[in-house]
């Protein structure tokens, strides 16, 4: 179940390049684990959410966790179905719906987020997900349900 | 039930100006309705979150719909005790879980979110959310639980 | 868009009848209304919660929620494709995930769930839904997604 | 982070007997651990969702998933303050809002639900819960705020 370095750049480039909006939050991959892939961020000014506190804005949190939750899917149908050089078959999927728990204030230098699948089905999958600031304590969880294929 | 020219000012230099991820977002405000406030923001390519189609990030969807469900308390909120001229008495509030139900396709010039509250107790609120497009049509709705005081 | 007397009766037998826990909560149609289906059942010791206060159990919210959330999907499949005589075409629904916000104590002598269908795909449907009690106060609201197919 | 007999004693009362709809669906203490506490119920006819597959009703499940969210924070309250022997002060608790993920169909002899705090605040708490069926298969998962004191 090791996922090809051909992949890996495959998919750093599709999640960190060229979905616009990962870019502006500054995802970055932590770990192409396929059971738990990782999706890290730093800290800056403009993603604070409360404006005399300095924790994470809210949306910055679910965004992330739908983000990494989509991509926890996407790597097992990656590596079920490698995409093609030009990257024409990237995974047709879309959220369903997310739930985000908000368990702690947002604060940190940067961030993790890590996504599990709990429900792989064939046309719907369910993921778990958390985030976890760079003292390992959980900021927030999540759950999102997905359509594919 | 109106909100005061000057509560208006605070407001929205609090809601666009103060709130850092808000102003990345360039989310303005589009309705003070003390009942329904609404807020509005334009699709721009860096909001963009699927790479082969222009539909909104899910992550845009979800951080506009916990702001103005956040916002939708605040008014009720500001009517009862209007904010000092500091602002030093912003209401203290946070997000305890957020639900976003994914109906159709970002797709749009703009976006509107409109929040509603369900349920106002003494510490804990719950608000209706949704997101429409310049059509009109219903791309997301949500719901969210806000902890007050 | 009538439901014809017919399809009503397998209806009522289906959701009343067949379905052994609605029997059990004692759920009865109160309208075949197909954009708007609603559920009725009577407040009964059984039902409680609280020992100390007489609200209803969380649980028979949830469960009758989702029940209508179901119940507003199969008016509409009903309606598109009548089941057969035999019943053996009961639409095949699983419930992918629910929502509920408990907003106000459940006290009553009867409760009327109601569910409405706000995005219709070929494989995945999402609901809301609402509760009120006799006096028509809003006891809870929910949200659901459903596989069908 | 002992439980007492006597205390045991209390909550299994008062989960097994006062709650009349938990004794409705038969639920019973499987575990006292203060961290994990779990219920079971066994599967009867009348638990049955589905008029022709054999699978629990998705509001006894989520019924089951609520109850165990709550006790989980009981275990807190009453390890902090151990109720008084009438039992007068049986903690103040709502629900909030719950979501339940359904991951497989609720197939089995008996059913384990468990519950666990991630959040205890003073006046705002979340669980996570699971229900798996008596082959250890997860049958689904949720997530529950609860208001407390």
């Amino acid at each position: 179940m090791k996922i090809s370095a051909k992949v890996r750049e495959y998919l750093r480039e599709v999640m960190e390049e060229r979905v616009a909006f990962n870019h502006l939050l500054g995802i970055k991959f932590e770990s192409f684990d396929p059971d738990a892939p990782a999706l890290r961020f730093d800290m800056r000014p403009d993603l604070l959410g409360n404006p005399s506190r300095r924790i994470l804005h809210g949306g910055v949190i679910s965004a992330t966790l739908d983000v990494v939750g989509g991509l926890a899917i996407m790597m097992k149908l990656v590596h079920a179905a490698p995409p093609g050089a030009d990257g024409s078959d990237f995974p047709n999927m879309g959220t369903i719906d997310l739930r985000v728990d908000y368990l702690r204030p947002g604060r940190g230098k940067h961030f993790i987020a890590t996504g599990r699948v709990v429900r792989m089905g064939s046309r719907v999958a369910v993921t778990h997900m958390e985030l976890v600031n760079d003292d390992g304590q959980l900021i927030a969880t999540g759950g999102a349900a997905y359509m594919i294929g």
